[in-house]
């Protein structure tokens, strides 16, 4: 898997590395596996991706956000790791969505994550994707992710 | 352990194995874990049980959808190895509830599927279960596992 | 880590192990990984703390609810390994809050687990904070751990 290269083809540049909101890391390694904190996209201006969907964000603007995050973890993966091909496997990634209670569109939404680390990886991952109450400053997405690493 | 025995004995026929419904994979193994996608649960009309506990489905029928999602994660389980009698053990649920926010019998709902497991496999597992402001496609109950195999 | 001392020296004395409110057990080993139940704290008088935040329950009401959390989650890993200096890590949190729709704090409410553990561990771990719709018996908090032990 040559993930540095495939980024570069498909034009993909990194965000900055999220600086942690609060009490917490962004990752931490026990054996191959790392695991990430929740974490949500950037916007071009800085500014992370708030609202809750079914009420003042739209099913395809919150697959956009959920693709803005999935550049985070890369972000934080290539932080952690130095190089993005020693990532041997994305594991699982818990998608949270905040929504209306009668949202249903919560895979769509997360797909704009999972379809980025397909792209990406070359492979799928598990996941589950679901709607929240409500998430930490109003952020539309949140994901948390387990990597296997060399 | 003899599951696949036990599991004639109990007269339990698994169902199909679900199709992944959007860019995920049932499953990834690592080492010796293997990672569930959030699953649901398959109605004998081939549907998935849909519907929020505390408005349209009460926690008895909660639970039996909890036991059905039990069902297919015993599918997957089977389908990515072969044969049951290769899982050590259940490691750990998350069971997530599609709720009213005055809804407090998530426990109760879990069980469905954590009895159904005690069951199968003799002994319990680590779980948590919460309450979610809604689930993809309007499905009542979505649990994820993580599993300890040969 | 002198985890013991550090304990006795900040005067901190640990609740009771919780006993399991349903079909599961507090915490499963796999590897060097304990996986542990969602967890929720233990209040001077016996009683779980519960309340929705933004509802009944403060920000910092909340945020000692997940700090009390965090002394059942040392309570039910001392049990678990004998001694508390057998933690190599706490690896990961997954912190959620029972708050109404419109509440952005849970970052604010799970610190209250997560500067206690970097208190008592001496480093920080990997985190996600949101909010749920409900959660069993009306608690405020439950908080589910993977820690790395020797």
């Amino acid at each position: 898997m040559k993930v540095e290269e495939k980024l570069a083809q498909l034009g993909i540049e990194l965000p900055d590395v999220p600086k942690p909101a609060a009490s917490y890391v962004n990752a931490v390694r026990s054996g191959n596996l790392i695991f990430l904190s929740g974490s949500t996209g950037q916007l071009p201006n800085g500014e992370v991706p708030k609202g809750k969907v079914g009420l003042d964000v739209t099913t395809a603007e919150a697959a956009e956000h959920a693709r803005l995050t999935g550049l985070s973890i890369l972000a934080i993966l290539r932080d952690q790791l130095g190089d993005l091909d020693r990532v041997r496997r994305m594991v699982k990634l818990l998608g949270m969505v905040n929504c209306t209670p009668d949202f249903m569109e919560q895979s769509y939404v997360i797909n704009g994550c999972s379809d980025l680390f397909v792209e990406v990886f070359g492979e799928g991952h598990a996941r589950s994707a679901v709607g929240m109450s409500s998430l930490p400053f109003g952020i539309t997405v949140e994901i948390e992710a387990i990597v296997e690493v060399d």
